[in-house]
């Protein structure tokens, strides 16, 4: 191999609230050579995710924080480069954990799966059939499971995973509300996601209300990505024996210091279930669902947005954008073209 | 029939916080006659329990709240004494609502079964064979799921619902950590009960450092009636994939105002399942699931403790007793003497 520059964006500091652009830094080195069982990729395509606010925050979470000065942890797309691990072989596309980095050395713990880069658009693998599209069916298929006729509310509705939950509550024969904070995703939401209804939640007094308005018959399903007093607007609705998905609280602090109103009564004198779960501990199941997913893609079902930027350097920029709620549809950093061999 | 007095306990006023004595009043009235498709009952036993605090509150619940001048509302065993529907006949006992009065005029609805009265003492069905043990059941094998080997905490531990959840998980081979109150109670769960290990919170100066260490595996499984801060120290030592049935919030006020620490990123970090839960939306699988912990009683392997006192005038004083968590065991008013036909 020729000797090759690595571009890095390196934690610079831990955030105090929302990461910035500031809290990151571009670093260069040579590119890292693979060990025995390892690979090395070359990044292609970085997912940005809501998800990362907590990977550099302090606090318990489900991983270990990036450490400060250490190479920004990333779900992307990469194409194996080198590999001294039989299960992979050169010019492999791979779904994994590259980071924010141009060039990468894998374990194999560090990949998730290999992608079919002929069936669909390679960035689909990232949003709608990847890590998003997992959480939008885990969470509600196998935790929201709406009936025909029921009603499902959607917070962050007009993003992948939201937008991806509300139309297999759809594809279920639920009636579908989201929860969107400008009137340009509320249009998404009616025009390209089909949802029957959408708040625009920063465009209303009194969120509760216009919940109760726009679910006349009460909610059976939440799915929370938001928590916070979304979650609460949302609760004081849900009729009896109703599920609440959480996959996210993007709304609280990501320590564990938010307080608001307790739901132990909530849930008893409604009967309802609040589940957390991660769509990484479903991984196995991720090509069944994947094919489901894409079946529906065919069908015209499905349909899901992308943001698309070039450059490895826009990603803590498209991050920052994804955390206050401006990017719509899926967010991807674009780091290298996909040259098919 | 001959002119009868009925003697009744009612709700002279809203309560202030925990309901006392001097919110019920004694009243009478003369018995009444049942009409087109009723009963009129002769009330045998009362079933004291901690949900009638929210039944006397105001606030959203799963019951309407009883009226202020309204015959408290109790579960309780009565005999039919005059039946005008073909599917109860005279000398019957049932198990419904008869409420705090010595004579009641039942709908189809206020009656949730008909109970052998000659298979075991009368009272059982009140507790561990009644909503109790219904309550116990539903929580811990349809909610809580305990594997063998699996942790499981349980909150009121000495308590009927308590101390029959304990078992079960026990049964189901867990280990089981108890809370509790008094040392009495501890020394009941401990000897009586066969719980593995338990703590009297009211004696640890950091209640969740004091479960840390009786649950050094973790919690797999939190049988919560309680909520605030137990809950809060309970979260703290939840295993990732645990299970919180709730079945009552009893530290916390009737109304829904109680605020506390926020739960969904606990939920999310450790994928937790928390589920409110009434029995009487099992009342359908009363029967069966006796039938399974009667035979549990048979093997020694379910034991349970009642506390009778008699005299209807002496409910509110045990309701209170039961909010405080002094009593042992089941807590039953005697209203009349069975005498089988």
């Amino acid at each position: 191999m020729r000797d090759l520059t690595n571009r890095q964006l390196r934690l610079r500091r831990r955030p105090a609230g929302l990461p910035s652009p500031e809290d990151f830094e571009l670093t260069e080195e040579p590119a890292p050579v693979p060990g025995a069982g390892q690979v090395l990729v070359r990044t292609l395509l970085l997912s940005i995710d809501p998800a990362m606010r907590g990977w550099v925050a302090e606090g318990p979470n489900y991983v270990q924080a990036v450490p400060v000065g250490g190479v920004m942890r990333s779900f992307g797309l990469a194409e194996v480069v080198q590999s001294r691990n039989t299960r992979f072989r050169k010019h492999d596309i791979i779904f994994g954990l590259p980071g924010w980095q141009e060039w990468a050395v894998l374990d194999e713990q560090d990949i998730l799966r290999h992608v079919d880069a002929a069936a669909v658009p390679l960035s689909a693998w990232l949003g709608v059939l990847g890590i998003n599209g997992l959480t939008a069916y885990v969470g509600m298929v196998d935790i929201g499971r709406p009936k025909r006729g029921e009603t499902v509310l959607v917070s962050s509705a007009a993003g992948s995973v939201g937008s991806t939950a509300g139309q297999i509550a759809r594809i279920r024969g639920a009636r579908v509300v989201g929860l969107t904070s400008t009137e340009q995703k509320r249009d998404l939401c009616l025009r390209v996601f089909g949802f029957d209804d959408c708040i625009n939640y920063r465009d209303v007094p009194d969120l509760g209300r216009a919940i109760e308005e726009a679910c006349p018959e009460g909610v059976d399903v939440y799915f929370d990505s938001v928590g916070g007093q979304m979650l609460d607007a949302a609760l004081d609705n849900m009729n009896v024996a109703g599920r609440i998905p959480v996959c996210g609280t993007i709304s609280e602090p990501a320590d564990l210091h938010a307080t608001g109103p307790r739901v132990g009564r909530r849930l008893l004198v409604k009967r309802l279930t609040m589940q957390g779960f991660l769509a990484t501990d479903h991984a196995a199941r991720m090509d069944e669902i994947a094919r489901t997913l894409a079946t529906w893609i065919e069908d015209g079902h499905l349909r899901y947005l992308e943001e698309i930027t070039s450059g490895l350097e826009a990603a803590p920029t498209m991050l920052r954008r994804v955390l206050d709620g401006q990017n719509e549809g899926k967010s991807i950093v674009r780091v290298a073209e996909f040259e098919p061999a």
